[in-house]
């Protein structure tokens, strides 16, 4: 008791947010680690060389460059729209960009190690690296960056380090657990990326809980111009997010099913959001929290079902239950989990990520377990579920047990996980900022100043055609000070 | 006489912008209808699944990844492309991004419908969707989208739903009548997309007239931010639209004609729409709103004739042209539209969509008809042209009559259906906002309050190093106070 | 003697920046050169038609889609990359993203034509152009917007397409003589595109040096939002410089090579731009200016060795470097720069690409001389220096030395060329704008009038419901009245 009360007391101390030590040391200290983990174990992987087929070498070719074009629409949708998507507060943009290029930039890396020593460590002790892993690294990285948006405007850099640090590993053992162990589908990480990455995120912010946060409750909204520079991100996220989800399918026919099933999921989430956020305000107006964030809801839940036969009609359906959970849990869950269950969730992660990605887990294992040769042919069972080598003779039923094993896992580790990080990044170290300073880019960035005259200036430019400004000035400085 | 006055009184009662009741229910029925029609209708096509041929499985493959590819690029330029442009206005920003969202969103899936009975109904009474599907619905919605863009700031959600669902339905007749009915060969939709959607706008703008639509003249001009947001818009639109003019192309030779082609015009456009905006304004100066839109009309002339043998300085002149046609446009004949044709055309889509579409049909009629086996060959003559089954016997100079007759079926569509549809829209059921109140998203959106002393507090605790806030908002009130 | 005091005299007469002549003049003019010399010259390349060879066709065919894909994200970098980049002043967005476009759109047709006459003019004097040709000429032109960055807001219009005729021109027979007469290999361009954009920026920037440039020192910073523009400019660029630098590599193994290398260095670079920026700040806060900019320097050093074999971990030593002598050059060398050496460089394209470019110059020519047979094979490195025909008996060593050479070719081009065309550029006719008129944008655009009053009134608005919007505005004025 008194050491849990010592330690209490200790977290509590006055904050200090500068980081102009903790910072560099964590970036060079780290990299310098990339750098020689890299050195010991990455090396590129070759691609076929085969001059003398020439078209087995085409097509090689071809389907690596296919890879490599993928990629980039996951890539787009990690720096620019998850950056942008947290760019919707007035004061903390810088923050919200900044801080997600930090963090992916850094995870990328470690998330290549992580996952190369699961899944890709040679006989000769080498990680290989292709284009495929790069989009595996980005996927790794998606799963810290919904963390952070529970904890946007709360946390300091140098703790956003380490919970890519801890989250990473955790994501790359969790991932391992669930495809590799469990055998589970999860092509577009409804339970591996979103489950695990709200829960994570979510705990945390219940361990990091601030009672006094109202105090900077003045810069916890957005302003005009930032609310349509969160657009950017949502629409690049809505946009790419059938690549997304069928970036590491089984090519051809799987990654085709995936791709139009997210399409189709996330079409129809935008009409239900709408709908439910004109009918929950006074006078019907739209809040533009919820088309930025739920409209993306029925991606999230067509990640693991994506591939699997989810009729088209089932993917509307899908989209639609989603649109209003979503908008919903931003209405109603949001405020409750803040007053009641002391979670601070910034960015509304229970309601984009979490949540859905539960119920993308739940609609996965209900297809899978009702998956039939009759629907699939034998061939396409095989091959959608991958029941080959050690999982020869599994059956659709039990494989739907397995997805719901592999939910209960990414569940476990996400809240597991996010207790223990919590508790380390709750430490009086890190540098995070004090409860009347949350939300504000003042604290780790320099913010240019708003020179308020300058519309003015510009204003009166124009009538007097650019001539003597500094006369001008002097006469605006000697008004205002009349008039006081 | 005296029912069209009636009409008249019942069009100008009060204006009531509420749609809470309406917005909703219009967003959960339709959706709902989108579930038990795709239901009935709507399944996923099946790849060639033919793992023994190696090779001809890899390109199928690939082919179906490549349309994947092409059709990212269509969809980043209905989303963040046309979303983009609309958000020039100071204050309708949300609006102009938000709206043009959902309109997407409904028109997608309305148009797989449409555009699948009329094309793709299998003998079994389903409509087979894939990746190329899902490019043409993204072409029926950019017709809807153009058609918006007239509108923009006077329409209710509710009256672009409506907008939408007739829009969507006569494109895919029209489209039917001028493809397949008549033959006409439209690549890039000039006539099919542009005239149609431009002219289908007008109309409806002018069913809408509002003669006091001045009283909301503050607020209908850009301010420095919003221009910048709208440069996103523009250069996602001009980037992209060579993938557009070339993505429903015969494969190969076609398409990569209609890319080159088409970026052509639109570099050519850019220098005269410059040349043109500094001639015509005092001092030279360059004004934005021809930047933004002009510059891209030389991609819609280009439609038709992409894929044709328009040689490189062919493109270099039409888009010449095009960007002193649009330029001027906006320059003389938008305020002339306004004034004394009854016609309020926001976002000048006459100059954008409406003048170049017809332009681009009538070149393409020039160049179908001018069209010899000594330029294309005789292969090339049959597959640009499609002079197959029932059109075997077809010649190039009857192809062009065939394309002008194409053009006149956009036009009639887009006049005669815009009138309809704009007469069911001057109903006073659908919430749309009074001539005061124009421009502003106010009307539908919780515009988050602008604070303007968070600048100045931002200074201040620069220098008090963020100590008693509270203290310095109570000085700062009341120093303001002290004043009055 | 006389005669330079003359010049000088004559080129420092007062300033009128009225571009109402000379802009369209300059526009129209060139516009219908291009127009001419692409009839005489200009022709569409033919894909091949062997419609009997069916897998032959289709690879052939897939290979130009691939093309125009990686063609794709090298346009996004030029448009709206460089062009958002530019948009990080307070007052010069417009001029930022705006003449990006209108000199990328001059010098992509320019470009075409110079590189043609250089390396594609085939047996009967006509250029024919395929996607190959776009990329380089996008290459071509980035040249130019680099040496932009060092002018942003200190010229005029007019002079930019001065600059870029000079610019594409010498790049093109600079790029010639490296290529292809010293046979240096350059896939990324740290010698060709950026040392040489580079310096020809810096040089161009002395010649016009301004003793009195901080009469505009009050618009030569950014604002908040202005920031976050720029960082869309900068996460396009990072996002896709892998497709930059392996681009126009020989395909397959060398492309895949060049794309994971340059995707290293990037993420690498991060970390050490965020440990300096913060390291050498008061109270360790991060400038904006450092992360927009300095993120991106591992891209362009990586550019000649990109398909070269520099192992995993040699990328993100590269990249540490890089972040850390840019974010160096930040903050110590172009403040130096500017004072003793009178060079003004506004976006700091020393930092960016010039000292990267020469890094990456000197990173090739080592990593070239190292190559031996053991790690390339024979083939390998027969296929990535490209030793065939006349240089098949060249070896590794001697090829580190002809990378040497290319980039003092680089260098001289840039400062000498630069240099000419910076004293055409000091010519008193081209409309540049006064010393204290600089970074505005009212020069040259009509910029809205900013109506500091509208979100008074909205706020307003929102508590008496959209009402009396007159009277309220003259309750509001006369207010104002009585409180003056």
């Amino acid at each position: 008791m008194g050491a849990c009360q010592s330690f209490r007391e200790m977290c509590d101390r006055e904050k200090n947010t500068n980081v102009r030590l903790s910072l560099p040391a964590v970036c060079i200290v780290w990299q310098t680690a990339m750098i020689i983990l890299f050195g010991v174990f990455i090396r590129l992987s070759l691609l076929p060389f085969l001059s003398f087929f020439l078209l087995l070498f085409c097509t090689a070719l071809l389907s690596n460059h296919i890879f490599l074009l993928g990629f980039q629409d996951v890539h787009v949708m990690i720096f620019v729209g998850f950056g942008f998507l947290m760019t919707f507060l007035k004061r903390y943009s810088f923050g919200g960009v900044g801080f997600n290029f930090l963090i992916a930039a850094f995870g990328l890396q470690w998330a290549l190690l992580m996952q190369g020593w699961f899944h890709w460590l040679g006989p000769d002790g080498k990680i290989r690296i292709g284009v495929e892993n790069l989009i595996n690294a980005d996927f790794c990285v998606a799963g810290c960056l919904i963390a952070y948006g529970a904890l946007l405007g709360k946390v300091s850099p140098v703790q956003l380090m380490v919970l890519t640090l801890f989250g990473i590993t955790l994501f790359a053992v969790e991932e391992f657990i669930i495809l590799s162990v469990i055998h589970a589908r999860d092509a577009g990480g409804s339970m591996v990326i979103h489950t695990f990455g709200g829960y994570y995120g979510l705990s945390i912010s219940w361990m990091l809980y601030r009672p006094n946060l109202h105090q900077s409750s003045r810069l916890q909204g957005s302003v005009y111009h930032s609310d349509v520079f969160a657009m950017i991100g949502t629409l690049f996220l809505w946009m790419f997010w059938p690549s997304f989800n069928s970036a590491i399918c089984d090519h051809g026919d799987g990654q085709h099913r995936a791709a139009i099933n997210t399409y189709l999921c996330l079409a129809s989430t935008v009409l239900t959001t709408v709908a439910i956020s004109s009918l929950f305000q006074k006078h019907g107006k739209l809040d533009m929290v919820h088309i930025q964030n739920s409209t993306l809801a029925g991606g999230v839940a067509a990640g693991t079902a994506a591939e699997f036969m989810l009729m088209p009609y089932g993917c509307l359906i899908v989209g639609f239950c989603c649109g209003i959970i979503s908008t919903l849990g931003y209405i109603f869950l949001t405020p409750f989990m803040e007053k009641r269950l002391k979670i601070q969730d910034t960015c509304g992660i229970h309601n984009l990520h979490a949540m859905p990605g539960v119920v993308g887990g739940i609609v996965g294992a209900i297809t899978a377990a009702s998956a039939s040769v009759e629907v699939y042919g034998h061939k396409g069972l095989e091959n959608t579920f991958d029941f080959k080598g050690k999982f020869e003779d599994m059956v659709p039923t039990r494989q739907g047990g397995h997805q719901a094993a592999g939910l209960c896992v990414a569940l476990c580790f996400g809240i597991g996980g996010g207790i223990i990080v919590g508790a380390i990044l709750r430490l009086p170290i890190w540098g995070d900022p004090a409860d009347d300073n949350c939300f504000d880019d003042e604290t780790y960035w320099e913010v240019p100043e708003e020179e308020e005259s300058i519309p003015t200036i510009l204003q009166y430019n124009n009538h007097v055609q650019n001539k003597d400004i500094a006369e001008s000035n002097f006469t605006m400085e000697s008004e205002s000070r009349a008039r006081s």
